[in-house]
């Protein structure tokens, strides 16, 4: 039995996080904060939670010396490496669900973010936390940057094919389908109900989303060489669920036995993957899980495949990935409080 | 003023036309063809048409010599070429929405559609209805296929690249997302409502959509060589409109401003082609216009480029072009009866 | 041929509006305002409507002596009386979208809106425009009060009940199901797409909504005698449309037949009312257009009675009414520009 | 731990049953039929369910003496009884998810379902499967009737007043708003997405819909004198969920704090019913769960009341609470395998 704190809890990303840890065999929530809403109950925010969210809100100037094993930060970026500076000082391990620890230069971050990185000394310890491809690291580590959605669902459609050097790593195509909770809990005419609803529209197309090095700087690691990658998101008029749609050329013929052989083998002896045969992976098929469906497919004719992904961007692409890095973490069971 | 009639009008592309058709100043539409609804008013199945669809819905046998001017035929595929080579041999021009006679080849069309092409006498009189590309040839034409939704989108924002011989010919990927209306009104569980809503999936991947073989065979000819696509279809949560969003290699660097330049000069003068300058085309944009909605940018750091087109998939991928093209048959202004 | 100005265009009524003027033959667009965006284009802030969108938005400052006809006013409630009182001193018509204008006696709008009357000498010549109860007395108008969404839908399905005495007046629910562009263009929680999507809610229930007391005075006059009304306004996850179901308990037995008859002959010749006689209304029915759908039944065995009302509430609940309203107060054929 | 049989599970109900199930501690699932999918794993209806759908589907022909202690039926009504009664006459208990044994009457039954009722010796024991109205029958019982998801809503809703005596038994107006899975998984238009979407409608409207009847029956036990009920179910854009608003005269005036008092007091210790006290219920606040939300308000200067609750209809409208009555008929904790 852990005790653990939440801390930034009022967003859809937090919401879904509380929800796990409550029913997580193995943890007691000894705090959780919000400056938006401190005072008032859980419940009081999202009146779904009833009895269960009775835990009244605090500041995050009111966490003193509780003496919980683990902090999660579901503060957005910037705010969020002060906090998870001023815990790992104390001693307590963090998963950060913001993109603070992500990069492992803090040029690279201040690049892509466009804002300076005030604790760059953190970086060096800082796990990337896709259990999937980091998992030994994860269990030791004493801080996780926990993976943005679109990275987590495009890195593992591609990571098999780059470890075993099968693509070309400058002809990948990311062309990314996101539900709209993907935006967060804040007020945008964007995702304003009339506006984003009988809609679909690409936003920061090129070079401009913040995830595009992120996936670059882990899709290099695992190719052994620079990545370069054309990435457009999609916002899709739905609540969750992130569909990738991957194209990639390959440097020699494969058939489509073959190229799920590589999925299957790689993803073998994973709880949350899922390898998909005769069908394709659709968002509603991992509503609310844990879980990564997968699909692939030859293109008859020409040396491109094309791989595509299904995860809840609020679960596996959030909060259940950074419960999932938690259970590492303390050596429970890898999905415990998460089917 | 002509007079028109409209086979298989009780699908939603048939409404569309219809409702387009009545409110058009130069149309008279003389009769209206359904095998399922026959006997009916075309307001009893839609009853969003009021006094506007009193028309008696008639079987295509009781059709007779009622001197029409101009034949639209929804039927769907295989049954559309036998009305069509009916009304052809009796001298009354056509524009065909279905598959029937987009093809130069009956094999090709065989290849595709995995039936027999029982007309292909007529297939070297037969236009592709795309105005944009083939204005000339449609004004002439008896006979003209009207393009099917993906291809309109598609070709639309290829044909400026192609044409200048500006990018590579097998590195084409073209991702599509699709309102379910493009499924059209037959049942399936895939369209039912609880399984599309809140969903997004793929379909018919890699070389399996028929529009495949369409696209190729126009883009070949807009290229002057062979050109192979990528081609995924996705089904969108929304009734209406298709995004779609196509990545291609350079043969030589551009900037974003000669991108934008070579849209803007190819369009020019097109009334129902829009370039979007500081912002992306969205199918909100376009829902219930004519208007494809242009968009298009370079990828920095790379050879890529992507362009995003949005159309309404009913309408000017479908009955909107279908009226386009029969203003321009008869020599009414180009847009009349579409604003 | 008149020519018009538009205040406060940039809301989703605003647009609509701006829309139907613009294909109106009779109607000359001469300005539109805009606070939050003057200095830009139209079409720059609503990218759909392209070249039809040329217009620059001034700021209601900069209005002069424009020698303009009509004044359509979307402006918010309390900002909306001032500006339609400056321009009816200057002898230009209004219709006033806003509920400025709507309540016989500024007392009642105080109670009801929560603010001061500051333009209370204006109320006695403003008349409720609801054509096909004020059809004469709008011709007249220098200024028309546009009748709330809510409103329209519900006085349509009970004023032929009220006016022969058939109902009890105080045994009325309206139980009313709203798209959400009902609730405007500004942003809020319970707007934004996660919070709405998927979801229906009742709010500002009992005798909250404005519109409760807009109902109850206009439906007072129709009956003679002081009516008390229960309603229920709910939001639901689509763009436009309002489903009205009212239960009313009758004074004597009625038969289905006798009721449909009522509705037949009370609106038998109105262009935008259409009565359904074996199916029942539904929002898609109405979509895009000015019409309100009416269905009626008799509750077997009891004396209540359920009618049921459709309308859009951006057209025939908002803008679509004005243009009706501003065709009756200067002779034109009631439906142009509406069909 | 009990072994448990599941027939027809591969509409939403038996899919959302089986899932419920398959988490539940004390329960084991010996067989599960299927006459359309027999022979394949409920994996390869529902991919969702991954390795906890390995199960193959058998016919109900091939079911034998499997010593199963409960039975759910979740098969069509008439095809329900037969089935329902072979299991029983071999000592096996049964809960059933059809309309058959809802009724105490079998000339009722034959009345709202139009079919004759073979199996009319079984009614006397079936308990109406309610377990707020029902508890303690329901623990005893070999045969629990699961109650339909609007009576569900409905009669929690109006429990509390009608057991006190204090509404009028003829001027109950339940007007309910359900998501389209309600309407099941077969296809059929109404339930087509292109004609669900952006839509609202009324259907079966007056007394038309069989849920009618089974709510008088039981409204009037709980009144203990024959209520008569006006019902309007309504069909919404969204999955799941029931928002069911209820307008009542009460017979002496009430106060909101008296009225919300009277729910509490009467759901005090019910784990699955939550009164609202200074919000509404809204269906979102119930999706996924067993859970029923409450509010109430009095209508200023009226003798009416509204109530309206949320359900989500696929579990507290159906798979949830029977397993909620599974755990009472096994001496089960009462919300096992449903938190």
């Amino acid at each position: 039995m852990i005790r653990v704190g939440v801390i930034g809890a009022t967003g859809y990303t937090g919401l879904e996080l509380y929800r796990l840890l409550e029913s997580h065999p193995q943890v007691e929530v000894g705090f959780v904060t919000s400056q938006q809403y401190r005072g008032r109950t859980l419940s009081q925010v999202f009146p779904s939670l009833r009895d269960q969210g009775g835990v009244r809100l605090i500041s995050l100037e009111e966490v003193g010396g509780e003496g919980v094993d683990l902090i999660f930060s579901c503060l957005p970026h910037q705010r969020s490496m002060e906090a998870v500076s001023w815990f790992r000082e104390r001693g307590v391990r963090v998963v950060d669900l913001s993109g603070d620890f992500r990069f492992d230069q803090a040029r690279d971050y201040e690049g892509w973010y466009g804002v300076p990185h005030t604790r760059p000394e953190l970086l060096s310890e800082a796990v990337y936390g896709l259990p999937e491809i980091n998992r030994d690291r994860v269990r030791e580590a004493g801080l996780v940057a926990n993976p943005g959605c679109y990275p987590t669902g495009a890195i593992l459609g591609l990571a098999p094919l780059l470890e075993k050097g099968l693509i070309h790593r400058d002809r990948i195509i990311v062309d990314a389908k996101s539900g709209v909770s993907g935006a967060g809990r804040g007020l945008s005419l964007r995702t304003h109900f009339v506006e984003a609803n009988e809609n679909v529209s690409a936003y920061e197309v090129g070079r401009k989303h913040r995830h595009v090095g992120e996936m670059e700087q882990e899709l290099s690691k695992l190719a052994g060489e620079r990545c370069t990658i054309v990435f457009t998101p999609h916002l899709i008029p739905m609540d969750r669920g992130i569909l990738t749609t991957i194209y990639t050329e390959t440097k020699k013929g494969l058939t489509d036995k073959l190229l799920i052989d590589i999925f299957r083998e790689r993803y073998g002896g994973e709880r949350f993957v899922h390898i998909c045969e005769d069908y394709l992976p659709e968002t509603k098929f991992v509503w609310g899980t844990n879980n990564c469906f997968i699909g692939a497919q030859v293109i008859p004719g020409t040396r491109w495949v094309m791989v595509v992904t299904a995860i809840d961007n609020l679960i596996k692409g959030g909060s259940g990935q950074a419960v999932q890095n938690m259970n590492l973490m303390f050596g429970f069971d890898e999905d415990m409080g998460l089917t």
